[in-house]
């Protein structure tokens, strides 16, 4: 099949053996999958977060309390793409509750006898930004008839966010700030409003990004170059308690969050920065600052994450910008450097719906 | 009067005029006066910290949340010493329920028409590394009869573990790691177990200071350089929910703290790291990680120490391993430089008590 391939952290269209299912696992072809910022990080930081992990783990040996998924080898295929949705077109051995014709989303897990395998970065499990993937039955969630599988691919990136709320200290009585609207910093926005929580005041250099926010109900969005987010939140309120998140992902953003935070604040790190970074604690220690990091999502979280989409509780067609077929993703991924232009790319290996 | 004074970021033993207690404030003379590691922080990094306040301020603005005491200039005399128990010589005008002879501590800030003074950091209010102080007499407590003065200036180190364990999530379900047992560790570790938390695993290169945390009832100790304290958590327990009490304050500790963490542990920062410092997010991005930053003590937390002191809750005697007049006070700062030997040492103007 035609997939777009990670090998050498570098990114090449190529041809890839098709995957087949093994017991409990289903065939599926790809609908649609939204090429995820993480990706983008894992391209360009992969070798210097691999250095770090080694030197980790000689320094304190494994973590014998953690999950420990299998590790991909870099100079070997890896097909990325974890925000998919697919079409099961053929079953393997003992799959029951699924059909060849449905329609399905999932978390990006595979488990099978050497262990757990992450979807996307995986030498066995080829991602979405292919023609075919392989599905562990047991962790589809049915796409109900109707919903688009373009806006079903969203799931995943809501998940994100709803996660990340979750995972927050924010409740009726807080008020937000969101740095950075790229498709996690929407999410947010979007979970906050279904919330009923505010106000919330959004951050982006880039004006499309800005108007989706306020699509999806972000109460103030600023340009950080013109007013502080901060300041933003002063002037609409500056009473409630704060949690600032932080949806860029890149070093010195949660410094800056820090930095901007009124006493008490929580900071929720749900940018993923995989480089070194630096920090000046003083101005966490002299607020009592609170900093929770967040990472992905339960099976719950992810389920109610579909249903919203599909109910229409939250609107997030306007996020996509852009659609390739798998000869356009690394073209895509260069285009993504842009925030002006872009939310979310999604790739529909049949062929572009448009955007 | 005769005060170890810091000017230019450096510390000298000189003449300086006697405080003068105004409306609602006491002089006193000072009996005991703890030496803390954030003096030899500010001496030695204060410059850093001032720069990157003043860059801080013009790049947002005062944040018009923030209480903000007055700022003492570094080419001015600052007395330092703020934890301090002292005798009562004269009132002020106004003052009522403090008499000559009542032996006191009390938090370090002093209010007056000119805003909010820090004690100890302040040109105005001369710390406790002197012979005299002023005091506002609004947040005296009177040390019991019979506590002596050289215990009950452990009050406000006492407090500041004590606010740190009540700023963290600890209860009774969790097991605690301690990193570093200096003053500010040794605090957290008799507040843990005051509480009855435990197990309670300790961790700092001296045996004497992994001796006094013994002696203040930590369950296990160790040197991190044979054994890795959540290493020695794990053979003991592993199981509970965990929180680790970072207490050494120099760069790298928060970093080395978020990469031993297990996943959903909280970091409670105690210590106090005046610079610029690195971290890898992915650490703590990866287990869901919580960073709770600490600083001072509410003043029901401070009255509370006094009397866990005065009530014999917890016996911290053991911990001053040192006592100098203020004409030693340059040489205690030097010999605090080498932990082994030493944990808390007093000043005492009037002449050593022994250690």
């Amino acid at each position: 099949m035609r997939a777009a391939v990670m090998r050498d952290w570098e990114l090449r269209v190529d041809e890839v053996p098709d995957p087949e299912p093994g017991p409990g696992q289903v065939l599926t072809r790809v609908l649609a999958c939204g090429i995820c910022g993480s990706d983008l990080h894992m391209l360009r930081h992969g070798a210097e977060l691999r250095a770090r992990e080694v030197e980790l783990a000689d320094e304190f040996g494994p973590d014998p309390n953690a999950l420990r998924p299998v590790v991909f080898e870099p100079h070997l295929d890896t097909v990325m793409g974890h925000e998919y949705c697919c079409e099961v077109i053929g079953l393997g051995a003992g799959v029951t509750g699924v059909s060849e014709g449905d329609v399905v989303v999932g978390m990006p897990v595979a488990l099978d006898a050497d262990g757990l395998h992450t979807v996307g970065y995986s030498n066995r499990y080829p991602g979405g930004y292919a023609e075919l993937m392989v599905l562990d039955a047991a962790l589809l969630n049915r796409v109900p008839d109707g919903v688009p599988p373009r806006l079903a691919a969203l799931t995943e990136p809501l998940a994100v966010g709803v996660h990340a709320v979750a995972k927050s200290r924010t409740d009726q009585a807080h008020a937000a700030v969101v740095l950075g609207l790229g498709p996690v910093g929407l999410a947010c926005v979007a979970e906050l409003k279904v919330r009923g929580i505010g106000p919330v005041v959004g951050a982006d250099f880039s004006s499309r990004r800005r108007r989706l926010a306020e699509h999806l109900g972000c109460d103030v969005v600023v340009d950080p170059r013109v007013q502080p987010a901060v300041a933003a939140w002063r002037e609409v309120d500056g009473q409630r308690p704060l949690v600032v998140f932080e949806a860029v992902g890149v070093p010195g953003m949660i410094d800056a969050a820090m930095r901007m935070a009124p006493r008490d604040t929580q900071v929720l790190v749900v940018g993923v920065c995989m480089q070194r970074d630096h920090i000046h604690p003083m101005s966490a220690i002299g607020r009592e600052l609170n900093v929770q990091f967040a990472l992905g999502y339960t099976p719950d979280e992810f389920a109610g994450s579909l249903t919203k989409i599909a109910d229409g509780a939250v609107d997030l067609e306007p996020l996509l910008t852009g659609s390739v077929t798998v000869e356009g993703v690394p073209g895509a991924f260069a285009d993504l450097a842009d925030p002006e232009e872009h939310a979310k790319i999604l790739v529909e290996p049949d062929g572009t719906s448009g955007a």
